[in-house]
């Protein structure tokens, strides 16, 4: 189904009712974890038919994919502040370290069913690491653009890699949430001076 | 039970039964995962007994761990080019890619278990993570006694998540293991120039 299909088929429900289908999603994914979600259960907790949730969202790794992308609450397309420095901080900003604390838990529990659901790590890869890789280059592009950054910088074909480093090893070694702090100090020690900038 | 009693006990057994014993438990855990292995099947196949196992290794965790860590061939404490970056190619050049393959499908593995094993994710910090980040200090340590790098530098603070960073991006979301043209260049982009060389 096409991206443009669904979303037609998804405009039968209100944004409102798609907002709280969602939220009820992420409510069960933190109680149950990936595996032991079933669509009855999300069926029943948001008094929906199942076959109106096969219907708008084709299965289970579409439909929670689609929610964790949901609950991001800014959008990194919106930040432009002038200066790469301003916009890595301002990406890190969009979230307070409570929120990033639940979201971290989450995507662990995410990364780790993807570890044995293909169809999961590829839902994931398509609609959030994919998206994110875009406006990251966005980001990027725009720091080229004003001479903050070389164009032929090898460091630029990194940027996922450093970005997920720093949240992902925080997560699966530390064994602590990422923060504000980390990550900030992070972006200046590592992402920026890698980027020449 | 401390490292020199343990050492102490498995002193009883040769350095080849311990290597081959450490051998088929990574064969087991390629066959059917940390979760569905078991200290009956490790005494099986190595032809011991459960109370021989649990008296030289405590339990499954650390017998795992012990096992990981033997099988790396070379070792990164006897590593000493002259640059960082000569060492940090060393490092890179210890596996090639068919065991770094190899072993990045087994890492996934156990980072995987290690969500929901308290005891795994202890002994592989305690064992592995923190035994690599004391390695990885000396030999930064030398590049600052050097003056490649200042003994100020930021990015020192941050070499692990740098170098998992390149590592677990590559196996968790590009679903191919790291190879060594793949992480020579991200050191050459990213680690070296974050740390000012």
């Amino acid at each position: 189904m096409t991206e443009a299909v669904a979303a037609a088929r998804r405009s039968r429900i209100t944004p409102e009712r798609e907002a709280e289908l969602y939220g009820a999603v992420l409510d069960l994914l933190r109680e149950v974890g990936y595996d032991a979600l079933t669509m009855d259960a999300v069926a029943a907790r948001t008094r929906s038919s199942k076959a109106t949730l096969y219907r708008q969202w084709g299965g289970k790794a579409d439909l929670v994919v689609k929610a964790l992308r949901h609950s991001k609450r800014g959008h990194i397309e919106e930040i432009d502040t002038g200066t790469l420095r301003g916009d890595l901080h301002a990406l890190v900003a969009m979230e307070d370290d409570c929120v990033m604390a639940q979201n971290s838990a989450l995507l662990r529990g995410i990364a780790m069913a993807m570890h044995h659901n293909e169809d999961l790590r590829e839902a994931f890869k398509e609609q959030i690491v994919d998206a994110e890789i875009v406006n990251g280059r966005q980001m990027l592009q725009r720091a080229v653009d004003r001479g903050e950054v070389r164009a032929d910088c090898p460091a630029i074909d990194f940027m996922v890699h450093m970005m997920v480093g720093g949240f992902a090893t925080r997560t699966l070694l530390e064994d602590q949430p990422p923060t504000q702090a980390f990550l900030t100090s992070y972006i200046d020690a590592v992402v920026l001076p890698a980027l020449g900038v």
